[in-house]
């Protein structure tokens, strides 16, 4: 069961309202990386855990980033309280809270919907979703998911520290940011105390093909690497002779019975694009005056009419 | 550029339309660890990637991630070309069609709706979104991001081969999981060749936040592991002694001016909830005949209706 | 800050796994009304809350929601436990996993993809999204969004114990039930004790149109009730006599400069459908064989073809 | 069935272009509590209501909202004309036509994408989702989600009034504000003409946990009011005395087969994260040079380099 | 299988950086429109597409849509590189890097989310979705739409060059509009290359009510136009003489066994709300000293207070 | 402004309830083809036309899409109406209600989160979302995208005629789907009673590309057709020769400031993988005992164990 003392872990003190910097540090508010999304992907991962050393660990850290979704979110309402009062009270003429609640960022809608308040949104104001969470329910994933989060959420922070000169807000955004990194150091140890942690899961892989490094991109900027050469790598880099590379026919088929053949051939005669017509098209007749078939000329033609020519000028 | 060839990297062999698979087969196709998920994570970030290496191995990688949706796609495909077709053609009586398409999973929707082609959904329908999609434009992170999704995409892979007995399908998804394996591997050494990539960013965190492990979930179950113990953590037990941690005061404030106070103030008059009333409220009147406030016995007043006090009963 | 004690609120205790069941329950896991949602309107309102006592209690119940999203998710992992085990150990034969993860509901993704872990989704696995939650800064506003969102809630715990035999998870649902109508009798409270909380907001509404009741839909069914008769209410059945309400034009305008209307004006003429024209269209020309201009002879043209004549029949 | 009328129920007269506003006042055209959603919630009700009364003023008060719909939507499309035409005839200079999209709020998109016609998205351009619509099929519920959502929609009209100094659109924005104030008061009449509304449904809840307040939150700030104290309520201060509060052992157990209890066993043994272990990581090893474990220098360790040292000075 | 050549399909010489720009040419590349949106559409069509031309083409088109979404995107990225470096490397002030990421647009989201990266969203940040994809299994319908969604492609790329002066830029749009414009031609050819295509699908529909027009929207401003007069359409201007135009009784009904009915009608009964009653309610409640029920005057009584009043005027 | 008459245009007669049928139908009420994004479209065009014809003819047929969501709607709650009550009066033991809301489709979500009403999802539960309208505000584009609309709709609707075989439900769906093939037909009238309407806007694209066809997909099943062969078209086949297209070095390139190069220095020198270094990573040390790089042999290592190595076998 959680409990709740009205103390935030960190004291957040604030300069001066200011309704834009609210609206970009929700990023770690409601933002995919923020702290809602931290602290339900280690909470759900908690809940089904069967190992009891890991199950404590999240939700030890669950429940502290639900925490500093408190410290992110009181930042955020100390930013917005200036703009909250004036634009319910209606305390000044309309053009000015016009420009108040367009500072910058979403702070518009943040303002106009969510009344100051901080809302479950990114820096654009979209709102959170379940889909950031990528909890699968096997250790040696969710670690590595967890080990990832941490360091994306730590770097949020950082660019966030880099824009933010009110000292307040700096001291917090500091100490979020580290816990970050500490909880990313945990996850780590987490993960490594598993004895066979590569791949996950159980499956071990099919040995031709787990060494392979396909070439895909060619050209100018190719490039070798620890991660493409060297004797744990067969590289692949004439594509075309590998294809496919189980050595048959490279195609897709699936054995259908005599009455679903019949009825795929029946759809595919009464469906058919008959390549040796050319008939007129809808393009064809929407092309303008003296159009019938469309030609290299008619593409250009709309061009003789003199402004759409100063068009085609700017383009070419 | 991209080009394409209309051989398979795996050749695909379906042994016979199975629209409920296919429809669980949709959670790699359009699914949160699916290929197109791994096609535009590292899509985008050797857009914009300006380390040749790493740029290389980004665009190596996505090239073929697209390939490998080309694959699953293409078994979707095979496995619902039967029900496409009767459905088109109206090749059944409606009762069978209204079985064949309701089969399970979802696939209900992927026959009306998607016309038995491959849908860019979850296995549950759920369209793909670029929420999924997690660069963040740094290399520490974004390859830690790689790394847990390759090896969520393993287990997802490894599941599927788990409750697929057809030969061809379980072939080509053994392959497919391998690859996501190799990529893995690529993607750890491109991290650990990057000499400083821990924490990610430049920013070295805050000395005395940094190794704290806050033990913020207790009671029975709680766990010792090096993830909070050893000499490199100091673990906090007595969490409402450090809070907050930084010796304030750990409340929320911010510097108001004096037209922002007095405005405040206004909205605080105007919108207090008198702790000292007692008023009637919306749920006292609608408690039912006879109830004005509600007491303990209001709320199994309704107890007295014969067939609630069974229901009751059910509860209790 | 939140602490977290690893005893529940309040005991789980689940007869048997049953995957389907779990699908159902994430519903108050992960959906609309599910105690995340709850947990989150009110942690949000309470963050920004002025009014000491309202704070007080909304961050009171925000922590008792959360510890009932950590119950109802529990109950959802004991469900689990099975199939996450089997599917994970690939423990029986492939056929038969295929049937242990479909067994009903939207299990099939919660397995593959979830991993028998509690997803932040619907029972349509539809991902949770703060588009949800409704916080608007307002109290006179959000308290009633409070207030609704209880009796929902109490609804969808009373549909799940209406579905459910196992006595373990009806006694915990019905404990949960009850305690969203605590909840609601706790925010009827604190709206009526705000003494002007009608309506919403500062500005009274104009009078003139308060009290008007539209009879926008109108035929037999057209009903009388308090809702819009009696004393209060003016109502207005003859609609189009009042076209427009305030007596004006009815009509939207907009003053342009001279520059923007002859630009509005070389645009509409550019982009004008011209309405003494009878153009051949696309859909002419995909009219069949024979069809020219499109008539109601051609519409059943396709029926001269024996097997479209029985579709045909089928609908006549 | 629907019929409409061209006149619109409000005259619409608007002062001047101005796309930034008009992106604003998407928030009740598209956005969460805006007049879509508003006829939306409404509709769907009654096409399911069966008590007639209630069917009657559901449809009424959603043809209304439709309508609604239409009047707030005129108006963005007045605000647009300007710039939709310029930039549909390409009528000013490149960095001109920039400047006139980028005017503020998201009016950016609106013209690019939508070009100057009113989007269903709110104010920050996030499309209109069903999600926001909370019908539930039980009148308790329904009326009070209605209620609520007038009393929003009230609210968002008012903060919109307050930043428009245009007299023609002030003006009709009150009109629409107005008209939720009495809409407001129908549904208020409908759901009190119940003569049992309160709870909703039809299970009356568990005497025991009706009344207790658990004061889940504490610390300096704790207050008191109608919601947690007098005869009605139980409050619970001591928490983790009553834990679970039905005095079981406050943990989750699920009955196993003896195939699931091994299988179960098996997976953990796999899958077992040691704890007296202390492995090195990945974390460690991309710590920089000369760290091995980190230690509480090591997270200092980055700071010899000059210019991180300074960072870490911005921090301390 | 998919390969890829590292040079792009046309060249991309951007003049300098700036991040506003590179936030709304986002549009092309994760908006509705853009590149990602039409290499799936194709891409799903191919993969189940069974005319082998079609299949071709569709491929065709795919791959080098593909390729433009690499053109794009390296533009977005080329406009972001300036503003990445100095957030990643701190380079500037705080108040200076404020400003750089808060150019206009979405940008701030661009730079602090996505770190510069090009991003799967639209211009307001909103993340691609696969809602987008609109492929539906039937060529004559997925033609129709891929012809649509060419047109729609290129008057975004149009509206892109209108408001873009860097010469470089301009053309590679120009390149990428003109692309569409072929795209459209091609899809143009294959669309009436199917003998019967229209309507879509098999059946004919029914003769009575393929050429009916319903003049629903009536008043001034009615209208005549080849769409709704001449010899192939009968317009019905009477609708409710129509109503329903089968005939019937232009009910809903269902029928219901014995014990449903039964059922439905204790629901009815517990459910009903009085139309005889006039309750008070919450609203009166709430509505301020001395209201008892809720008159046109009480409405306004909230103007006796000075400062409501000034607010009721600015209103009136 | 809109009217309503009670009266459905189209009489629904149900033969008997079936939540299973009506969750397949939603694909027409809150689907991505359904009649909410119909009646959308139309109307956000019809608000911002300025041409008087086509306004009317969009508010027409908006006004009667309108009317077929409730059709449609109106068979849904039909279809709902028994488990509607009988979920909500408990009349049934729990088991059997359990296999009421579960018989196929997504009904669980519709009866237990719905009510059993109408709910604005498509046949997967997933929300109605404004992303599936794409009103783009130019004639040219918006009455293709009708167009391809109404083709979609009429499939669909075919679609779920062809499992249908409620004669009254097959009846009111061939009404509504003959009204699509109409309301197509209007829209084909008013594009091609515009007299340029191809390509979309005024700009008429670049010549030289205008007639390109790229063959960017080869190999077997490479074909020709009216869409890539005649006289209108210049088909490349050698791709890479004409890489790229405009003669250019075909890279990517912006002009930095000198301050801006060198910060992009230092990022590169801080942020290198470098190529030259082979490092252990994480993935060799959780490779399991005995592995310190890994090689082809490490990869089958794990098959050394007994289960594993059965599981490779599986795979082989």
């Amino acid at each position: 069961m959680f409990m709740h003392n009205k103390r935030l872990q960190y004291t957040v003190r604030v300069s001066q309202p200011n309704p834009a910097l609210a609206s970009l540090l929700l990023e770690q508010f409601g933002g995919p990386d923020g702290e809602l999304a931290a602290a339900m992907r280690y909470f759900t991962q908690g809940l089904s855990e069967d190992d009891p050393g890991r199950k404590d660990m999240l939700l030890d850290i669950a429940t502290e980033e639900l925490s500093h979704l408190e410290v992110i979110g009181s930042i955020v309402a100390m930013l917005n309280k200036g703009v909250k009062a004036q634009l319910s009270e209606a305390a000044m003429e309309e053009a000015e809270l016009y420009l108040a609640i367009n500072a910058g960022g979403d702070s518009h809608t943040q303002s106009l919907l969510y009344g100051g308040g901080p809302a479950l949104t990114n820096s654009s104001g979209v709102p959170w979703t379940a889909a950031y969470v990528d909890s699968r329910g096997d250790p040696s994933c969710d670690l590595r998911s967890n080990i990832a989060a941490e360091s994306r959420a730590k770097i949020i922070y950082e660019r966030l520290i880099n824009i933010t000169d009110d000292p307040g807000i700096k001291d917090a955004l500091g100490f979020l940011m580290t816990r970050e990194v500490a909880h990313q150091k945990s996850f780590e140890k987490a993960l490594y105390s598993i004895q066979d942690n590569f791949p996950s899961g159980k499956l071990p892989g099919l040995t031709q093909y787990a060494n392979m490094y396909v070439n895909a991109s060619q050209g100018e900027g190719d490039a070798l690497g620890p991660w493409n050469e060297g004797e744990q790598w067969e590289r692949v880099d004439n594509i075309e002779e590998y294809l496919p590379v189980d050595g048959g026919d490279g195609l897709a088929t699936v054995k259908l019975s005599k009455a679903e053949t019949k009825t795929m051939e029946a759809m595919a005669t009464r469906l058919q694009s008959d390549p040796a017509s050319n008939p007129a098209t809808g393009a064809d007749m929407g092309a303008g005056p003296g159009a019938g078939k469309l030609t290299d000329e008619d593409m250009g033609g709309a061009a003789d009419m003199g402004e759409a020519k100063a068009m085609a000028k700017k383009l070419n």
